[in-house]
């Protein structure tokens, strides 16, 4: 939502998810809500989620010189005889440190011979994982050489990550080196090589990161999304609300943990624009609230007259899916529920979804289901 | 730690947790940092945790007419013949309504039934959850006089708890009421009966709570504890060090992502008061680090000339459970580790522990583990 469309997500949190379970759920949801893959191969396995993956820096820090690439040789895309990667790819560093203006002696060895060595493994998967060492001086070069020598040989890189410093910035920088090399070697394709950025992003960075505009096409979002800083719990509870054909209050010293008695429907309100303005709860028993026709509803939280709103259309919101311990209705799949948390946001005015002081969305009862309340309350003192 | 030595802390939070694991986790954690009891029954299963419980606010209101308490007879705690519960608790409700000037009519009748019945099913552990009415004027009569009414056929109640608005008043003014009871019915271990505290309870809540002084004995913590909403997830990571006896270091736009290479061994230094104040990481190859022997240090994060610390007492921190694939030394129990983890606390200064602005703790590395990390950087730029 935030990062727009143009943008893929990747969650990647399992490691500082609260146990596998937890890891598993914030795959799951984070997919529902918006997220395009996951580096969760258990929840790529289990729930048909997209899987991505990275390299990680020790991969890239395990190798320090040349001499460690084995095997050495790679088949052109084409079927033709092996060739020796290697020195392709250091014909290839020159030429792009040439072009680039970047001492070829500040290149990082182990870094090139990781590089080489991945691309020999996964021609067709060769991403550059480019912040181990220096970015602009030996992470960029290293990827550039070892992608034109893959190209080459008939094979595309498939990009780059980013994971420290000020990820839009270098971004900018990185797609600038990108566009270059495309220029000057004449690899069209080589322009768009798609930038991954990581490194702790929030809501809050991702905001910021968006309005400054940027070369960034993959977000991969770890802590954040499974552990929720800002609210690190869902404080919801389920409550008894009737027995036996008589509803139940429960009354505190805390308002706001009162709870709203008796059998309840749940209705979605919207305008004329097609988007909800309001969700209303009412008895089971009341007439169902229907388009077109006005209701009379009083806002929750808000001690004030009753007011009459007329809903252009109306969704009703509750379904059974679970009845005396039986599913009884047959349950969406998980593309199924995306789909729909897509739809429902898109029905949410934008100052609702606003990060900055978001406009809280209404909530109200029915006039009878507010009688109730105020019964219930008065009897229970 | 922050409760103080009186008062007996209870996790609470697996509702919360983040799966079933991550509750499970929680529970096992918080009790090893230090509390007492969870309300996770399995984690008492697996770990031995020691488990204690509640009742809900659902089983009180379910409760609607004393014709609901069903069977009504209670043996007395010395065998005698089974007496007719219900009209014993009536009678110690209007004495309790006199003495504590409550009227009788504003008491919650589905309330004294729920109480009631719960004395009857658990004589030797009735407690009792005041706030589903009005604490005060509801709830508290209702508990007494089910409290006394046990107390004339031999039992004891265990405690009372109240879940909503100001903790530390209510409890001060519970605290009354029983001392009251105590006195004026001639009951004297009425006036100790643990109250118990719950209701979203955080570090700084608590804080306030101790800081007024009160009168409750059981602190019960959930979502705060479980979830840690000031810091949701542990920004812990592993990292490369050393391949085929070649240190390893990554250099990243960020420093504080820098990792400090080689093999390294792990030392706690006391000064003579037996307080912790500084843990310094070797190589492994340095000569060990001794009490009464000075040693030069820097301090990580600041960029100053080498410090000379001599400690009082030295540890060891590193110990090797888990080597070539195997665990190579007996793991200690549960128990054990909270020990440890409460004498470590112990040995750790007020001025780090405090809630507001804590003292960083110090960590050093050896000058020649800082001449590794120094030469380390330039030759990887």
């Amino acid at each position: 939502m935030l990062a727009g469309p143009g943008k893929k997500l990747l969650e990647m949190g399992l490691r500082r998810a609260q146990g596998p379970d937890g890891g598993l759920s914030a795959s799951k949801y984070s997919y529902i809500g918006g997220f395009d893959w996951t580096s969760n191969v258990l929840a790529g396995k289990l729930y048909g989620i997209p899987v991505r993956g990275t390299v990680a820096h020790s991969y890239v820090m395990s190798f320090t010189s040349l001499e460690e690439v084995q095997p050495r040789t790679l088949k052109p895309l084409d079927g033709d005889e092996p060739v020796d990667f290697l020195p392709l790819a250091e014909s290839w560093l020159r030429r792009v440190c040439q072009t680039l203006r970047v001492p070829q002696d500040r290149v990082n060895p182990g870094e090139l011979a990781a590089f080489v060595s991945y691309a020999i493994a996964f021609p067709h998967n060769f991403q550059g994982l480019v912040d181990t060492y220096c970015i602009m001086g030996s992470g960029i070069p290293n990827f550039c050489a070892v992608a034109l020598a893959l190209n080459q040989l008939g094979y595309r890189a498939v990009g780059i990550r980013v994971d420290s410093g000020d990820l839009g910035k270098q971004a900018r920088e990185i797609r600038q080196v990108l566009r270059t090399c495309s220029a000057d070697f004449q690899v069209p394709w080589f322009a768009t090589i798609p930038i991954a950025v990581s490194n702790d992003i929030s809501e809050r960075s991702l905001e910021e990161l968006m309005q400054e505009g940027n070369e960034i096409d993959v977000i991969g979002i770890g802590t954040n999304v499974v552990t929720c800083p800002l609210q690190p719990s869902l404080g919801c509870v389920y409550k008894l609300v009737k027995v036996n054909s008589c509803p139940k209050l429960k009354l505190t010293e805390d308002e706001e943990k009162m709870t709203i008695p008796g059998s309840k429907v749940a209705y979605r309100f919207y305008d004329a624009t097609g988007l909800a303005f309001m969700d209303l709860l009412a008895l089971k028993e009341e007439t169902p609230a229907r388009a077109g026709q006005e209701v009379a509803v009083r806002l929750l939280g808000r001690s004030e007259e009753a007011r009459r709103v007329t809903p252009t259309a109306v969704e009703i919101l509750h379904r059974t899916y679970f009845k005396d311990g039986q599913v009884c209705q047959a349950l969406p799949s998980l593309l199924e529920i995306k789909s729909h948390a897509q739809a429902s946001l898109s029905m949410l005015g934008p100052a609702h979804k606003r990060l900055q002081d978001p406009e809280p969305y209404q909530i109200a009862v029915t006039e009878k289901l507010h009688i109730l309340l105020s019964d219930l309350c008065r009897s229970s003192w």
